[in-house]
């Protein structure tokens, strides 16, 4: 089921395939890196406030996903009755994503080095994978209207995000390619809580690779990908 | 269901039921304000480190509880359909346990004015707190045996917490008067993570309200408090 | 959200609302009476049977739903710690629907006059709905192939109804608008088993709904229907 | 983990562990067979019953239970993200329990041969067994009250079986050695039925071979099996 790895000659044509940032290289290339699922959440929900500068360089990534994030393999954590009414961290050493996302982001902030954490959770639950950001702003830019402003702008043309104005559920994600964020400072200690909601199999996987391939074949960007969420 | 208020002439004599900071003053008073859960796992995760002196101010708390923690009360998000298959986080303007989680971490730091953020999150499952804890180590403490030694003999004499050398399950506390307590770093940041489990329903409430009646009463600490936990 | 119930002279034109029985009639009426959720499951289930004259008039109907079934309104037995690792059977004195089941079952049968006990259970999912339905044999028609090609040849052409395999899961239907439906035979005690497996949601409600409407309409039957189980 | 297998010529010592049925002959043997998850609440449920010669031969019995009745071992059923929110029935040419059930409700009933279909089904839980049984009432025996005498009369000694007045829940049972029994009539068609609850890892197992293991060893019946169910 895993495909062939293309050769390491490859690797510098290869495009990182998250639309939202590299639309126009993943029109024009012949090969895409189909982005994790954690990456996914993480890098959505930061891309604008990195860009822009609101932030300080520390940032934590708390993440919470359904099992089906764990593969379809038979383990003992994925065993129903291990899952069922627990929660646990994982990963704590460096998960295989953290690569990813610690290049990625970077790339948004080239003047600074970001010192990054990320802990995933795996909850009992098949679909979906909460991200909660947590970041310190930098001074001055503190305010949530023009912080939903700012995230509104960044993605007011992306058909598979949307900023919402209160905290996304990932069962309004169920079975769909949406990316859902929700940006908001702590007021009391000047810091910004950012929050997205994905389905893993689809924008944390599948439903992006189609999207890349849309793209790739000149084909409307959405086609396949109108599925609503299933609710509930 | 709800007991009386004590009158507010009462507040000076009460007593912060956390026997792990207050056994002799719970043991001597007439009146002890029994801890919230999310109290118990997040000022539990990170009373060692901030009594030692070992972070920063800036402290991230992000929680994911079972539904029992949203009471027994009708309630849409509590409905099966609903809290089945999601996750969210909520009171992202500020919970009601956040003060009394402010209060009593600043308390363990006097010199310092602590930043915290405290975000909780609702997973699909009835019983079960898992708190996980960020903030950077401070310069020239970094060591995760360090830490563990630290965390080990700040503990060592409690009957009903426990520092464990992996990540803990919610499921691992499940029916009993536990909290189990993981610190670790995260090399490539140098930041302190610390991650806590307890069942909601007990150590988080009930039980612990039995610990403190069994200090007030002379009574053996863990009468009545003895199961293991239910596993699976 | 409920709508206005019809007038009492309405009832006779009313046809009921399943199109594997009454498609014709359902094409050319005005009001159509949709099915309940088990009614679909359990009619559907047993309908070949009872035509082909193959079975005793005791049957026992055992049916086990998800929450969402029980409606979207607040009540204890639908809160999510209630629910939630728990199974139990429900409406022992006659369900609701218990009415519509015996109706329809009995106009397959003209000549007898069936026994039929229905006993309903939820269980913590969310959507589905799993029908098991038990009746003796009469003497000389046992075979599992032959049963397997009676129910095969009475859904031949229908869209939502497959006659599957092996014991069906409502896993497999879920979010869609198919039955599956799997016959077999006992051969210990020369008893019938026929196991049908439904979307609640889909089929059970809202999807035969669009079914009824799009015959109703003159449009074709699966518009708006084709969406495939959403898997895991 | 499994015990060595005893030689056969020592099948004809053992006694079925039963303590309902055969509490003398565990107490006075030096070897027990302790009896499967299913077949504890199904002969439990049907024994009062039979033994009364209440009931016609024809018997079926359908069984919902949680993923730990599947044991530890991997498996793609019990893996989280197909056995979540799903249910489906296995095992329909026979379980392995299927002998043990047939056996000892014969034995209930000798003048009779018995027609037993028993079907069990998965559903998303860890723990429980819900078992509901349906039977015809022969000619003369049909009230409610009389039935719940006869069934109150039958277990009114005994520590872990309770006759109870609705229809039960297997969260009732969670984690402690309880058989619930609740047994009505379908007053439409005279037919009995009986449902019992019970948590398969302890009635169903490893609780009944220590109630076992006291009566072999003249022990209260009841050390060590005191806990009440945990709820929620």
């Amino acid at each position: 089921m895993v495909p062939p790895t293309p050769p390491r000659s490859c690797l510098k044509q290869a495009v990182y395939g998250l639309p939202e940032l590299y639309r126009s290289q993943v029109a024009s290339t012949q090969l895409v890196a189909n982005p994790g699922c954690y990456p996914t959440g993480a890098i959505l929900a930061l891309a604008p406030a990195v860009r822009a500068g609101l932030i300080e360089p520390d940032i934590v990534i708390d993440s919470k996903s359904g099992l089906s994030g764990a593969g379809r393999s038979l383990s003992r954590q994925a065993h129903f009755s291990e899952a069922n009414e627990d929660v646990a961290a994982y990963a704590l050493e460096g998960h295989r994503h953290l690569p990813e996302i610690v290049q990625e982001i970077n790339l948004l902030s080239p003047q600074k080095s970001l010192s990054i954490t990320f802990v995933p959770h795996l909850i009992p639950m098949t679909r979906g994978i909460l991200t909660t950001c947590y970041a310190t702003l930098t001074a001055g830019k503190k305010g949530k209207k023009e912080l939903s402003r700012i995230y509104g702008d960044f993605y007011k043309d992306e058909p598979f995000v949307r900023v919402v104005e209160s905290p996304p559920h990932t069962k309004h994600t169920w079975g769909n390619n949406m990316c859902l964020i929700y940006p908001t400072v702590d007021t009391r200690t000047g810091r910004l809580v950012v929050i997205s909601a994905i389905d893993n199999l689809v924008k944390g996987a599948a439903g992006q690779a189609v999207q890349n391939m849309n793209l790739m074949l000149g084909m409307p960007e959405t086609m396949g990908l109108e599925a609503l969420a299933i609710y509930p």
